[in-house]
């Protein structure tokens, strides 16, 4: 086989995966948004037939046989070009596909399901202990997984290193401590000062149906295409999720007394949407057709959420939409009302509804637990009284129960360790890649009061979404910024805002 | 491997194939309900490669050896022993599988989902020959199909067998042979009295959501779980689809100027979801967790639509119903008048929207022209005359275009001949079915009018339900009722129905 067939027939494994993968995200799509309670049993057999067949079309020799074929090929062209990125990805994809034994999948995969649905059943009984077999199987599989993938220093290398290529457990551990102290520190001086009493506009009675028109105003305000491309569904749990460049689905919830659940939640999957969209569609049905890692992925979220949606231009340009939707509700707000409302910071108990300042507390909360537990220094069963612990240190506050407290997330169901740090990647991410484009389109964010947004979106595609999967976060990061991830930048952007904003 | 082993190897594939196929299931659901326009190239893709792994599973030698070692096993059984039946299904469903190459698999795939969008695209544009390249292919490759199965005389009879089994072309040409005459002669009786005045009542304008509203509760009331064990949603067409015993889903569509067409549609889809609710549990991710035909399928849907739906004891219980959720609308009716109006027939256009009495003749016009273009004597470039001149002979009209003419069906995307017939024999089979259940438990059509359906619907489970698609459509009627398809009890029921509401 010459090497432009063998290239060809790799390219088709590789789309015979993603259909694969493909179809066990329109299953969880469906699962999460309409399935009814008695299609859960069948519905993690579908998933895990789907997994384990994906697993098993990506580890056959073939693949490593092309793969051995093509690498040496590769080596003479640009490391940026589709091909040579295309064997790359691939060959570390198969590589750490190929440590994990079929087995180990379709015992994870079973494993998540019975987990979710303890979880669910713990919740409604307001109980971890409830939760805690299952998730100890998850904690024994991810643990099994870390070691069949091989690290040197501590489980979470391994499983950090799955979803954030290049980066480990040490250098997350580096980040956070930066971040710590000034954001324990801010987050303390606004409490002291006035946090709390902007509150009150958002905080108003907000009839569904309203909260998601005028959300959906703002998503297509910032040009997710939700018409033709994508789809927006309520569930239990925002999220979003993309089965092609051009169909790619949000999510949101409601709740009736507070439309920043709502809106927020979908400005921030409105913004993973926005980079699924952007990926060129030369890349789909491929194995680059991602974001270049969950971090990287939440920095375009949190973009659209925080620095945009939170800021002072946006609502200068949506205030007089959001009064039209709700006009008692807003009445005479002024903009520097609405905004004050946007950035509310106080110290609470559920992450996904944590403000800008202290969500990434939350974070590191879930992060040091999660090594300690890997660790072993940590039992399972004592978790809630050191998650309650840690809220205290860091955030001032305990969670009364386990449902406002250990049992809030639902990614433990999924795996244990290597996720919530994304979170905060994400944020720090966000800040570096806006402060460019800022840079590079002096005074774009005064676009923002007139509505529009398409300047920042472009230099997002063309900087970061143009390479989908190409590169490691680290080297995108520095292609687009030329600088990797610190925390500097950020630290200085959230103490500017918020000194200003509370006037610390 | 010992016996035992070998069977269990079996299910375990048999169980993973299932699981293919009600991925694909879910993927077709979403398409239908919920998919941007941008989302459909990626769609046909993934579906095809579900459909290509489910038959590629299917075919491998492992199973002819398996089922080697077992049927003569299984000559040892109960011929409708589960275990028995499971193997002879299975050996059926491999020969047959075994004689289709995956290239013909993904070719039909592939020109199924293009003759889709064709279809769309000419239905848009009102064109028939926009669709004809595309139905070109489909047909060319049912022909294909039809070969590869093997067949004495006629192509349909492999097409059909494949759907019916045991049945073939010259069978149901007998069957319509005994049906034409009497059918056409009943309508133009009805025609001459005063059908048509009676409408009015279902005529008015209904708005939406209180349309679902009344059309859920006489589904719920025929005894369809919808809240744990289903769901219902809207689509352009119609359907019923099935992911598990457990999660069985109905759609149906809305007429605001005419209640029949979401209410019958709702009992309609109902009726078939009451099937897969029926099949018992121990049958489920397996090759038997099917209804015994398409036909069988579609005498359980006619059941619950036309037999109870449309009778007077039905609506004895469900004018109030009716009344309260539609008081202005229902007003003074009284349970003749809404009987009548549920019953009004009229020679029209639209197959799914046709009454009792000329749904069938629908069905013998596309019988007949399929068989004619399969067997050469009809080019498709023809199809909207002949079509057009079949209509004016049996039902007195003829389609002013061709959306409302040869365009209306979306079977023709999905194979060219061998569906349409399944509606017939449905409609057949429900009276033979329901009269013997009559005969079991004599007046119970009077429970009807006490919102009581629970002792048909159990005959239902008992005696068709019970057995999944154990036995071929023509034994499950001798089963059942002690005589197989025939066409007189069901013309004299239809008969005597229209003879008496209509005075003729």
């Amino acid at each position: 086989m010459d090497l432009a067939s063998a290239y060809q027939r790799l390219l088709e494994i590789l789309a015979e995966i993603e259909d694969l993968k493909m179809a066990a995200a329109v299953l969880y799509w469906d699962r999460q948004t309409e399935m009814p309670p008695g299609g859960s049993v069948a519905r993690g057999e579908q998933l895990t037939t789907l997994r384990r067949l994906a697993h098993e079309k990506l580890v056959q020799p073939k693949v490593g046989e092309l793969l051995a074929d093509l690498v040496t090929e590769a080596a003479t062209m640009p490391g940026d070009s589709d091909q040579a990125s295309m064997i790359r990805v691939a060959k570390r994809e198969y590589e750490m596909a190929t440590r994990i034994p079929s087995r180990l999948v379709v015992a994870m995969s079973e494993a998540s399901d019975l987990a979710y649905h303890k979880w669910l059943e713990a919740r409604a009984a307001n109980d971890f202990a409830t939760f805690v077999p299952a998730l100890e199987r998850v904690v024994a599989l991810s643990r099994e997984t870390a070691a069949a993938l091989g690290y040197e220093d501590h489980p979470l290398d391994a499983l950090i290193d799955q979803v954030e290529p290049g980066l480990d457990a040490s250098k997350v551990a580096a980040l956070f401590a930066e971040l710590r102290e000034p954001l324990v520190g801010l987050t303390r001086r606004i409490v002291a000062s006035d946090a709390g009493r902007r509150a009150g506009l958002l905080h108003q009675e907000y009839p569904a149906g309203k909260q998601l028109e005028l959300g959906m105003a703002a998503v297509r305000a910032i040009g997710f295409d939700v018409d033709r491309r994508g789809r927006q569904a309520l569930s239990v749990h925002p999220f979003s999720i993309s089965f092609s460049p051009d169909d790619t689905r949000i999510t949101t919830r409601i709740n009736r007394d507070y439309l920043g659940t709502s809106f927020f939640a979908l400005l921030h999957e409105a913004g993973h949407g926005t980079y699924m969209q952007g990926i060129p569609d030369r890349l789909r049905r491929s194995i680059l057709h991602e974001g270049a890692s969950a971090g990287l992925h939440e920095s375009q979220s949190r973009l659209w959420e925080n620095v945009v949606g939170r800021s002072r231009y946006f609502w200068q340009h949506f205030l007089p939409v959001a009064r039209a939707v709700f006009p008692s509700q807003f009445g005479t707000a002024t903009v520097e009302e609405a905004y004050a409302a946007a950035n509310v910071v106080r110290p609470s108990l559920i992450r996904v509804e944590a403000d800008e300042v202290t969500y990434n507390l939350h974070i590191m909360i879930r992060f040091e637990l999660e090594k300690a537990v890997l660790d072993g220094t940590l039992d399972l069963a004592d978790l809630p009284e050191a998650w309650n612990r840690k809220f205290a240190a860091y955030l001032g506050i305990i969670p009364p129960d386990d449902l406002t407290g250990v049992l809030q997330d639902i990614h433990w169901t999924m795996r244990f360790g290597g996720s919530f740090q994304s979170y905060t990647i994400g944020n720090v991410a966000s800040i570096a890649l806006y402060r460019q484009a800022l840079s590079e389109n002096p005074g774009m964010h005064l676009d923002w009061s007139e509505g529009r947004f398409d300047s920042l979106l472009r230099w997002m595609q063309d900087n970061v979404h143009t390479h989908g999967s190409k590169f490691f976060p680290e080297e995108l990061l520095v292609r687009a910024t030329g600088a990797g991830l610190t925390a500097g930048p950020y630290l200085e952007h959230i103490t500017d805002k918020y000194t200003e904003l509370y006037q610390l």
